[in-house]
Parts: C-alpha cells; sequence; structure tokens
C-alpha cells in the first residue's frame, strides 16, 4: 500500500494506441512447467516500443492475467516497465478475491506501472453494489490512476450506464475501456456521448473490440485498448493515426483492408486463439503460447491464418 | 500424482445426499486478514455428519473454491476429511488453468477425498474441445472417481449431451452433477431418462438447484449435490430419505413447505449468498463470512430470512 499522496497527472497518457501483448507461456507437455516464457515476453515489449505505441497495457484479457499466479503476474509487471523504455505501462489487477486484487495492485505499484487495468472478474455473480465496492476499496487503496475494464464477454458483468458514472467519482478514476460501440457512425457518436456526458471529462474512453476501433475512434472514443495492436502494432498504428489526425476515412479504409482478420476473430472463437497463432506463426511466442485448458487453433484454423497474414503483406 | 492403481469401487458412494459447506471467511475489515475461519469449518462439517448425510462435497461453489488459494484449499479439504468421521468427502478442484487443477487434484489426493468434483471454469470462452480435454487430463493423472460438475450460472461453460456422453467413457468418471431439471414430473423423467441413456449406468446423475431437488430425485437423479444440505441438513435429508423410499408426495411435501426459502434465493440474488446469511445467523458462520467483492444480503435482507427460519421451526 502506499500513502495516499499527489495523484500523478493522467492528461494524454490514457489517450491513442494502448498495445496489450500476449503473456506467452512455454511449449511444454509436462503441464507443471508451464510457465512464463520471459523472453519471448520482452521480446513483445520491446516490438511495442519499437512501433511506437502510446502505451502498453500488460496483463489484460490478451495477457492472460486470469490464468497466472501473483508471482508470475508480480514478475511480468516488472519485466514491462523494465523494457519498456519510458512509455507508459499500465498493468491489469483484476481478480475473483478483493484482497486477491490488493495484492496485485500492490505489485504493480512496486514495478513502476503507470496505471492499473480492473475488470470485475466473476464465479458468482456480482451485484451493482459489489462492483462499485471494488472499485472504491481499490481507489481508496492506492494513488495509481484506474482504468475500468468493461468486458462482459469474460467477466459475464454488466456496467450499466449509471454505474460508469458512479465509479467514474471516484478518486483516481481515469478512462474507461468499454466493449464496443455501433457500427453506425451516427450512433457510434450518441452512445460515446452519453458515456462522455454520465463520466465527465476527466475519464477518457477506450474502444476495444478490435473490429469496431476505427468506428470508436471516429465517433470520439481517445484511446483504443487494443488486443491486435500487442502483436501487430504498426497496422493499428495507421488506425489510430489517421482518427487522430482527423482522417476519419483513412482510419475505416486500413480497418476495412483487415476485415480479413476481423472476420478470422469471429469465425474461429475471439480475438485470443487468432492473436496467439499470428505471434506463433511470427515467431513472436512459443507454439501452444496460451494458457491450457485453452487450446488454441487448430492446424487447419492456423494455416487459415498464415494465408490472410500473407495476403496483407503482415506475414 | 498417483501412479495408476485399481480404481476404489464407486457404487453407492455418489448417491443420496452430498452436502456442500460453506467455508467461511473470518470477519475482518482488514482485507488481508481475509482467512477461512477453520473452527467454523471444522463446526459445520461435524454439524453434517451428525445429522447423518451421505457425502460432503467440501470446496464447491458453496464452498467459494473459486476464490481460495491453493494452500487454503489444501487446508480445507485435510480438515474435512479430518473430521468426516468416515462419511466420504468430495472435494472441488476446479481453476481457470489446467496445471492449477492438477496441483488441487493433487492436494486432494493427500487429503483422502474419496472423489473430486470438477468444473470447467471460465475466463476466456472454452470449446467443448478444450473442455474434453482438461477432462482427459485430470482422469489421466489421478486414480481418484471424478463427478462433472456442470454448472452455467457460475462457469458460462455450456454442456452439451453429447460432451456428457463423451466425458463419461473416459476412466474415473462416476458422477454428474446437473444444474436442475424441468418443474412438471413427465418432462423431468424425460431429462433424466435421455442424459442416463447418454452417460451411461455407471455414472450417477445428481440434481442441484435446491429448488429442483425433490423433482430431480422423484425423476431418477441418484443423488443431490445441495447447497442447503451443508448448512440446514436435516429439511435436506428429509426430502432425500422420502423420494428414496419412493414416497414422492412426501418428497415434494417437504420442498413445497421450504418454498419460501427458494423464493429468498430467487429473489436475493441465488442460493450462496441467502445460505451464508443462515450460517451467520445461527452462529455457524462469522459475519460477513463470504470473500469480497460479494457482499452477501443486506440488513434487511438478512431480516427476511430470519424471519422465514422462524416460520419454518429452523431458526
Amino acid at each position: 500500500m502506499t500513502t495516499r499522496g499527489q495523484r500523478p497527472e493522467p492528461a494524454g497518457t490514457f489517450t491513442g494506441l494502448s498495445a496489450f501483448p500476449l503473456t506467452p507461456l512455454r511449449d511444454d507437455t509436462r503441464l507443471r512447467d508451464d510457465a512464463v516464457d520471459e523472453a519471448a515476453f520482452v521480446g513483445l515489449i520491446e516490438r511495442l516500443v519499437g512501433a511506437g505505441v502510446d502505451s502498453i497495457t500488460a496483463l489484460g484479457s490478451t495477457g492472460s492475467y486470469a490464468y497466472l499466479t501473483g508471482a508470475e503476474r508480480a514478475r511480468v509487471a516488472r519485466l514491462a516497465v523494465e523494457h519498456a523504455g519510458g512509455v507508459p505501462v499500465f498493468v491489469g489487477v483484476g481478480d475473483l478475491r478483493t484482497s486477491h486484487v490488493l495484492a496485485h495492485v500492490d505489485n504493480a505499484e512496486a514495478a513502476g506501472a503507470a496505471g492499473i487495468l480492473l475488470a470485475p472478474m466473476t464465479y458468482q455473480p456480482l451485484t451493482d453494489e459489489d462492483v462499485f465496492e471494488l472499485f472504491r476499496t481499490v481507489t481508496e487503496h492506492t494513488r495509481l490512476p484506474v482504468i475500468v475494464y468493461d468486458n462482459p464477454g469474460t467477466t459475464h458483468f454488466t456496467f450499466t450506464t449509471d454505474l460508469y458514472a458512479r465509479i467514474a467519482e471516484l478518486p483516481g478514476i481515469v478512462s474507461l475501456k468499454i466493449p464496443g460501440v455501433p457500427a453506425d457512425p451516427a450512433a457510434a457518436r450518441d452512445r460515446v456521448a452519453a458515456i462522455r456526458a454520465a463520466v465527465g471529462e476527466h475519464v477518457t474512453i477506450g474502444v476495444s473490440g478490435d473490429a469496431f476501433a476505427a468506428s470508436g475512434l471516429n465517433a470520439g472514443c481517445d484511446a483504443w485498448y487494443s488486443v491486435i495492436g500487442g502483436t501487430l502494432p504498426s497496422p493499428a498504428l495507421t488506425i489510430t493515426r489517421a482518427a487522430q489526425e482527423g482522417r476519419a476515412t483513412d482510419a475505416v479504409a486500413e480497418s476495412e483492408r483487415l476485415a480479413p482478420l476481423w472476420d478470422r476473430f469471429a469465425e474461429f472463437g475471439g480475438s485470443l486463439r487468432v492473436v496467439a497463432a499470428i505471434a506463433e506463426h511470427l515467431g513472436l511466442a512459443p507454439h501452444r503460447c496460451l494458457p491450457l485448458p485453452v487450446q488454441g487453433l487448430s492446424d487447419a484454423q492456423r494455416a487459415a491464418v498464415a494465408e490472410v497474414l500473407d495476403e496483407l503483406g503482415l506475414g
């Protein structure tokens, strides 16, 4: 725990492209030795720094935070900050039990994180009051800026806009990672405006769901919390910079060029398995780098992904 | 790990009333000290043994397995077996990561468990193949009998009847905990018969969802995996023994008498919060015994539960 002091100024930090690297595990048929492949993880961090991403979020859902021990998470957070070359590193601290969340927060602080990302993981379904109290407890415990992580596909918790607003009033809440925006540009603008009215100007809004990123940024989102950006930062930066510079059609054009990737995300059970296959194909991660029981793609699916990468000039 | 030997004969063990005790945590505002209240847990085990339940399932969902560390779970498993006086103890071994599941299995074996209960916990959604491989890996790893735990309300994984059948063919699968049965008796019999046809006669079928227990047992389920039975074993035994002795209407009558409890389960967000409030009200668990962020019932809700207990002569 850190005694409450001056909170760091978050202006600008929680905007632009935040890249979510994988935390690759070693390919080892002896299951007890499925340790983090630290060299591969450091390689991913250095690749992101070289590409010029605006921030790195270690131990997001893409980084398999939910599957790792406290000690593994502490080590990964340290490695990320040590190799980020000054690029801000946010660290995922979610867990099923509040006392475990607080331990992860302490480790993120000790590692030098610039912020923490907190999703309300569930086993027993949580009430709005349970989730509010979780965020209240964490913001009271740390001086680190907090990103609210709304990811109903993994947490099965559904935030209301009212709950966004209540949590946004807690000290230290600086950003909100939303799950997506409507495809229609006008509807997307209305949705982002409604969220902004609820959370206030001090909270940046970050889109996720990579296929929605161009729409979200063009609709006024301040940030893109990006799965693909953690492994293929260049096309993600192309979309982000176009949207930031007001070239909305360029952002949409690059997103549409990547549509074969978004299609594989939908077809092959989500972005994580596909991005892991991409990293493995590019030699950035060992074979079968996801934590079992998540098996990753079949050989046929991997071949389809490799073909898409070749077509897009990303292989 | 145990070398594969003769599997113990499970006949009869996986039938009747299996009571699921809470794992109470200490009431402590210092969150870091939210340790298991071992004395309260042992008290619950001794209460179940005294009541004459057929088996005890420690570290089920009711026992908050998903929230506890490996060391806590190993200790709870040992305490359960040590105080069960020969009543068979099954131990929940689910976790998000397969390697962690195997560690829990080893600890359950070392504790002297008579079986293990395995739910496919999810963060990233799992495929049928992921779940089949999880069960394959575990059954290959241990000689302990395995209960397949289908609890979509917490795992968000939906078993098909076909997947039941595939998993039932693995060595060591002895029982299947299903989430409930249709309310209509004929529909319930059809459902149980269809599952039995799929899994075979060597796998017992246990109903859960306490409000469904009488219907499920009357429809041919062999066991009741019971939340309420872990805290209020007497009325649960009344239902179980009536159904086992062919007194179907008596089983239904006792279940209908308890309807005010089932209504509170539905009204107050599920059985766990209500049963924890009952245990706390009866002095069997310390105040606020659930793992945060799960807050438990409000004072007004607790008063309503206490009133129901008084009316039912269970207070």
